[in-house]
């Protein structure tokens, strides 16, 4: 708890390197004090996990210590800066475990888990400013409001920079942005997943936050498992396609093993978690990378899964295990003649709408840009950079053409794709691949007379359609108040680059074109709000505010407003 | 019926004055033994009403013609094309009886309501735009395109203008468009009456309209007592409106006492049907009309009583006459207890929407302009301005500033307020004030955890919310198209110009940003679309393409769907 006040202080001091090692010391020693203290407070409640959490993290930090303070002289072969950043490291672990141990006392007080995943953004966010701001993070320092966009845009995986992440910040500030990207990833992971458990039952999503309220502490335990299985399939991805980068990269532009190796890593998590963060100036647009196809290929794999959601990402993997299964039957001579029904409703949804935006979007890319951005490629290149194109507006964030070369009516396509986004419970944004296909159900379903929403012999719940609704409308307002607040405050930027940059934003895509490092501060400051609220989502901010309302046993008579 | 195919043969042909009169004596003569022999066909199907107008038409007619062809050497004295106005009076007065008669038989045929709504709009406009092209409506005559915006814009009480109404078109062309904004205005008016007659049930839209089509000729008899009470009403209040504007005229500006009165009836028609159009090269900025408060009060008041819409008007004749009631009751010693609910729900929606819209509305405009376009006003003068200002843009259209030296978050609220519009019934377009209600308050419901949404003690229909739903998303769909098209077509044109030009068409309020008259011929079509697409709704449109789906017994399981 104390470290917490400390930190300010930590921060501040950390100009003078030599200095403050004593200081260092003293705030790891106290960190270890006081889990060792926890231990003793309340022996019996901690969980076999976090005791080898604890233990492996002691074990890092006296590690670090020895090797560094009090072996100092003897390991002087390494590098000051990498000996130092272990250090750090050993902080941010101790850092981790305070702030996940206040996490936990939080939920059992007095905040509801709208409020629980808010609070634990907006703390990471400025946790990672603070981090960004280390003298060691940059070349040259960093001002308050572009360390805060940077953090906010990593831990929201928007993408939107104000400073270029490859020349700007050190390796050091370079792995705290992944860091920042993969807390924020698998943080947004978990809680849509949490939520998402919540919403397979079929009753009410208000009651079972309800539910979730009354029941707090024994739910935390599928939390716990949810989470166990989030990690295990994130980081398995993310070590193939790193892996997968890693053969793809042409050796010539690399210095080091370990520069290649950290560019795979950086690119494996920033595409998986739909951050569209890169190291290279100009993103995949770069020269050496723009024509390296294979590269964009497996990019685009990883991003895709990302967006598509943790769910289906899990629907997926069933259906493999099936068919897998299937195949040893066949081979033992034992028939499975019953099919299961192995793709929810949900996940249906999801798979169709993203296929025709991408097909759809892919081809008009493809269309539209064939004598412009398109015409340095060749056939397959072509594919492949429409592909990308029409990929990476629903949230990835990368880009291998040039944005401010497009065409008019590309960037339009580009708006709405921004709009929509990803899918739910995914590391994307937007509204939502599944609020736009009910946006176009109800309609559709209007139009031909229905009276009620179907799809895949499905009914759609009215209280998706509420939620759908909702999602739309504050999806405009938080857009439009960032759009005009934005005019005011740079009214020498085009109107069409501001729009970009709220959609971008909004759709934690990070996208643009091209004025985000041209914004005044107090711009800078609306895109970090429009960054998080895109995030967490105004609903939830919403819901997140006000306070639960009994159920009530009346029922007052319905009555039908004209609508025309 | 072969009236219709003369129409053509008679717009090429009245090129030459003189040389036609014989053949309008045809066409008369036509219509009247058309008109003659449908009494024959069928004696005791039609109305007395129908009677009457037609009786009233063919003195009307028989007069005209007498006068002027007959009489022709007699009557020298009065000038030839006022004359010449009336016997074109005469023939619309032909076409209108042939017209609906043809509107009627359609209804008896194929065409379910929403088609038939269409297709007479669709009719109206197209017949306008030929009555516009005629030589003797215009001073130096007009483009197919530019009569066609000119009509649509008319029909659709858009107000939008290509061309300057004031100065381009002769008296008779302007009462051309006065009867087209007339025509459109009251059709809305009877359709949307119609509409909402079928929601009052409380039953589904669906069923509803089932049941209409069904008992179609039964119902036919209500839709002329709701057009009858439209009549008395719209007549009563535009009659008044004129009056009260004629002695609020400053005479100095009229040449003559007809100049004076068409000027008052004009805008009168003009601002209870929300249209907009104006005779004044520069709306009500023109000097000589910026200043008079009076006249300007007057007009909000006509515009905002037609954007309440009828339902709401009958039910605040209603409130007056149970005011006068009590009084009487009163004064004759009689008490009466017990107070009658007469605001209906939809009511109460609509006046609490559109006073706040207004009050915060006019608040901000005041504070946002008040160095800026309300400098050259004083005390009372700056309020009026600033409520004419914030008034306007639900769809009425006028304007008392110079649109173009607006601030840029003033024109921001505009768009907000273009985009919600008038409300259901009106004579006003957008969204509608109730859908932006509900839009509200569904999502502060949600916020809430409330499962349904309740206001004043009653619960909206689920059905209500989906329509709510249906038209904003198809708001954004047909806007953004619209935004898109003109970009393309017209790339000169800065963005914020055009999403105006969309907003003020698809809202059919008529401000512009002054871009309308320079717009491309391709652009135009996009615009007349919009426009019209705006007036009728995009979901009509849609209902009236799909057939009917017939209702099932089987009902699907219900399915929750992820919406974050
Ligand atoms: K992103
Ligand atoms: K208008």
């Amino acid at each position: 708890m104390f470290l917490f006040i400390a930190d300010f202080g930590f921060d501040k001091s950390a100009k003078l390197q030599e200095t403050i090692n004593t200081f260092y010391f003293v705030v790891i020693s106290l960190g270890i004090v006081a889990t060792i203290l926890r231990y003793v407070e309340r022996l019996k409640e901690i969980k076999r996990s976090v005791v080898i959490f604890d233990v492996v993290t002691i074990i890092i930090t006296l590690t670090i210590l020895y090797a560094h303070f009090l072996g100092e002289q003897a390991h002087r072969h390494i590098s000051f800066l990498y000996n130092d950043n272990w250090v750090k490291f050993a902080i941010i672990l101790t850092f981790i475990r305070e702030f996940s141990e206040q996490n936990i006392n939080y939920k059992r007080t007095t905040l509801n888990p709208g409020q629980l995943f808010i609070a634990s953004f907006l703390t990471i966010i400025v946790l990672g400013a603070f981090l960004l701001m280390l003298p060691n993070a940059t070349h040259q320092g960093i001002s308050f409001i572009d360390a805060l966009f940077t953090s906010t845009s990593a831990v929201c995986v928007t993408g939107l920079i104000v400073v270029d992440t490859g020349s700007y910040f050190t390796t050091f500030g370079q792995s705290i942005i992944l860091c920042l990207i993969q807390a924020g990833g698998i943080g947004i992971l978990t809680v849509a997943s949490y939520f998402s458990y919540f919403f397979k039952g079929g009753a009410s999503y208000e009651n079972q936050l309800t539910l979730s309220d009354m029941t707090g502490s024994s739910k935390l335990g599928e939390v716990f498992s949810t989470l166990k299985r989030i990690l295990v399939i994130t980081f398995s991805i993310e070590l193939v396609t790193a892996a997968l980068i890693y053969t793809t990269l042409d050796g010539k532009l690399f210095n080091t093993f370990f520069e290649r190796l950290f560019f795979s890593a950086f690119h494996s998590v920033s595409a998986f978690c739909n951050a569209g963060f890169s190291t290279l100036p100009n993103s995949l647009y770069e020269s050496g990378f723009r024509y390296n196809y294979m590269l964009q290929s497996i990019i685009i794999a990883a991003f895709v899964l990302g967006g598509l959601g943790f769910p289906i990402v899990v629907n997926i993997i069933k259906y493999l295990k099936y068919f897998v299964v299937k195949k040893i039957f066949y081979f033992t001579g034992k028939e499975q003649t019953h099919k299961p029904w192995v793709l929810t409703l949900n996940s249906r949804i999801t798979l169709v709408t993203t296929t025709v935006l991408t097909v759809v979007g892919t081809l008009l890319f493809y269309i539209n840009e064939y004598h412009n951005t398109l015409s340095e490629h060749d056939g397959i290149g072509k594919f492949v950079t429409a592909l990308f194109g029409a990929a990476t507006p629903r949230t990835a964030g990368f880009n291998t053409v040039d944005m401010s070369a497009l065409n008019f009516s590309t960037i339009m396509m580009l708006f709405l794709l921004m709009w929509i986004g990803a899918s739910p419970a995914s590391t994307g944004g937007g509204i939502k691949t599944n609020t736009f296909a009910i946006a176009t159900l109800n309609f559709l379903s209007l139009a031909k007379g229905k009276s009620r929403i179907e799809v895949f012999r499905r009914e759609i719940a009215e209280v998706s359609v509420r939620r759908a609704f909702a999602v739309i409308t504050l999806s405009l307002l938080v857009i439009g108040t960032g759009i005009i607040l934005i005019s005011i405050f740079d009214d020498d930027k085009s109107l069409l680059t501001i729009a970009f940059e709220c959609f971008s934003a909004y759709g934690t895509v990070g996208l643009s074109l091209g004025i985000t490092a041209k914004l005044s501060a107090l711009s800078k400051g609306v895109i970090i709000l429009v960054m998080f609220i895109g995030r967490v989502s105004m609903l939830t901010l919403l819901i997140a505010m006000f306070k639960k309302v009994k159920h009530k046993n009346y029922k007052y008579p319905i009555e039908e407003i004209t609508i025309n």
